[in-house]
């Protein structure tokens, strides 16, 4: 998955980043994520422990248990890497455009087995702050999207209710049905948030 | 997990049965999910072993790996076990009615601590399954609740509609957010199903 260039992606919040983006500090973050990344498409999430990470990093237990201190946080720093900055905000010139081809996305993203392996395991692993960090910066996209329709005049829901009417559905198929939704039930969607 | 036996599934929370309600089979899960429970709450999900619940359910180990395999077997049926026949199904005379008042009761299940560490415990540890075993039977629920409608000859959605629209964010800001809904934010929910 696109964590595997997690470099360039700093504004990422909670980010373990370092300070000199391409330095080996961002290597080694690099090489972490990627190996959890691995880990978890092997199945082995049951097994996930900093020293298993480790080996298969190639880097000493000791640097990951001075950066991340625990599997949990080293998880949700692997989760926000890979939910923050993700999908790229549609400008379709109007708001229901907008939602459609966002909304689509987000499916497509949350039917990628490793990206279900990696929600399912940061939020075993690191509770609460994990799971906050697997929403990622997607409530402020959607803030984003509707902002710009109100700046054109527009009538606009709330971002909470939009959260609750896309994101909701979205997380909840793919999490806890084991059957995603596909991208045109996702845009079937946002008929529930803006009726026509 | 439901192959492990669990034999008639209890309406009653955690509470175990046993093809002979009451046999040491049924004792045995009884203190074993209690165990779990026990464990979750002193937020010692990640030594969730099954050396660790054997002991402090007092039940040797050989008979957890027996009956239930792994810890994700072991939590997908503790998961089972409470959402499953949780939520009484409301009579209130309108679907509007009988949604609201159910979508409450899942907001106010969902706002409790120890539910969302059963929910995120089992999601890390049993995949898929657990998944499946944290929804429970919520879905029959509508469905039970929209057929009841439909024989009134009332307008109805359809069940997935209704998922969509009341367990999506449910489960979302519960999970997801750190922020569960109010029992009055999840009524408010029906108006996204039912336009008034």
């Amino acid at each position: 998955m696109a964590a595997s260039t997690p470099v360039t992606r700093s504004r990422t919040p909670g980010a373990a980043t370092g300070s000199r983006p391409g330095g080996r500090s961002a290597r080694v973050r690099a090489a972490v994520h990627r190996a959890v990344e691995e880990l978890l498409a092997e199945e082995a999430g049951d097994g996930l422990t900093i020293p298993v990470v480790a080996a298969r990093a190639g880097v000493h237990a000791t640097t990951l248990y001075r950066r991340w201190g625990s599997v949990g946080e080293l998880l949700a720093d692997a989760a926000t890497s890979r939910f923050s900055g993700e999908v790229v905000v549609p400008d379709t010139g109007s708001l229901r455009g907008d939602l459609e081809r966002w909304a689509a996305d987000v499916a497509t993203d949350l039917a990628d087995p490793d990206v279900l392996a990696l929600i399912r395991a940061t939020l075993g692993a690191a509770g609460e702050q994990g799971a906050c960090a697997c929403r990622g910066d997607r409530e402020d996209q959607l803030a984003a999207m509707i902002e710009r329709e109100r700046a054109r005049g527009g009538a606009v829901p709330t971002v909470e209710r939009a959260a609750d009417a896309l994101l909701g559905p979205l997380y909840y198929r793919a999490i806890f049905t084991g059957e995603p939704g596909s991208p045109d039930w996702a845009r079937g969607l946002v008929n529930l948030l803006l009726p026509a």
